[in-house]
């Protein structure tokens, strides 16, 4: 069984969680063996446009996740000075492939996961960055290793088809994302 | 004050609810007299993935909104052949701006809304589409004044665009589109 984690907190962007969380789960319609889930630190976290979504399970779940997949939104701000949020990740890039989406990046910074490497960010978090130390590449995805980070609502398209690919291969990447394309751009039916 | 619905029932598509609520959501942070509302027929409905979301009103609310986008999935089919869902409209292309996405537009067609005017559909409706006698363009949207049809998750874009240029102009509709874009294409903040 692989294990998806989608990391939400209070004030998540609406669209970096959903969007992953929807393309991750058409994956089941192409193999069984796979579970995504909702971590968080409360039972419910409330969007930035104040839809309150109910977590599957809290963020140890990452520990022992094959996919980690960080949201972003002004909540970033208060997690990643937050001891009690970040100590409770053990994550390690050697056996995990760990992404962000847009100020996502900020946590991912916060574990010390990017530390020497350079990143990408929603621009209204590129000074935040910088005080980690951190180069910004001003790029849809960066990717070092099994460590991404993506920015720009559009780009978890390319985060997540990244993850599909390196966990399943391209065929199955590229099954999902043809999926969501427009009818006459490319689309094709897996339901 | 302008109203934009967004109607959902059980088994809808995620990303086919959850993207159009974020960007006609972005609209508020350049429109204060904009509200974004998710209506249905009971307090919660759930989702294809699982995830169980509050209605903010029932979907008599359509009957006076501005904009009124129905989102699609396997739980048209069960609504589409529901008298109680259907006699609950009374939606008016002249004074509103109305569209599906995807399977959304059976319902479309279940209401009379599309006699006489061609329409696009997700592959897998375009039969049941047809039995409506409705003639099924292979496109992302087809427009009819002041409705319209889209398919494909992504053309969502395309048809949020639409109903935000013709309610509050061209700059707007691409400022909400802009701030999605992946980083180094096009995106431009609006937060």
């Amino acid at each position: 069984m692989k294990t998806v984690t989608i990391v939400a907190f209070d004030k998540f962007t609406d669209i970096d969680v959903f969007l992953p969380w929807d393309l991750f789960n058409r994956v089941r319609l192409l193999e069984a063996a796979w579970q995504v889930k909702l971590v968080g630190t409360k039972a419910k976290h409330t969007s930035v446009c104040g839809i309150e979504l109910a977590m599957h399970d809290t963020i140890e779940l990452c520990n022992e996740a094959d996919i980690v997949f960080f949201a972003s939104g002004p909540g970033t701000r208060a997690v990643i000075k937050d001891p009690d949020f970040l100590n409770r990740f053990r994550l390690n890039p050697a056996r995990q492939l760990i992404g962000s989406m847009c100020s996502g990046s900020l946590i991912l910074a916060a574990l010390g996961l990017l530390e020497g490497l350079t990143a990408t960010t929603y621009p209204t978090a590129t000074a935040e960055m910088k005080r980690f130390g951190i180069q910004i590449e001003e790029k849809p995805m960066v990717v070092h290793g099994n460590l991404a980070t993506a920015a720009g609502c559009l780009a978890a398209i390319d985060l997540v088809s990244w993850m599909i690919e390196r966990t399943l291969g391209k065929e199955a990447s590229e099954e999902v994302i043809a999926s969501i394309q427009p009818v006459g751009k490319g689309l094709e039916c897996i339901y």
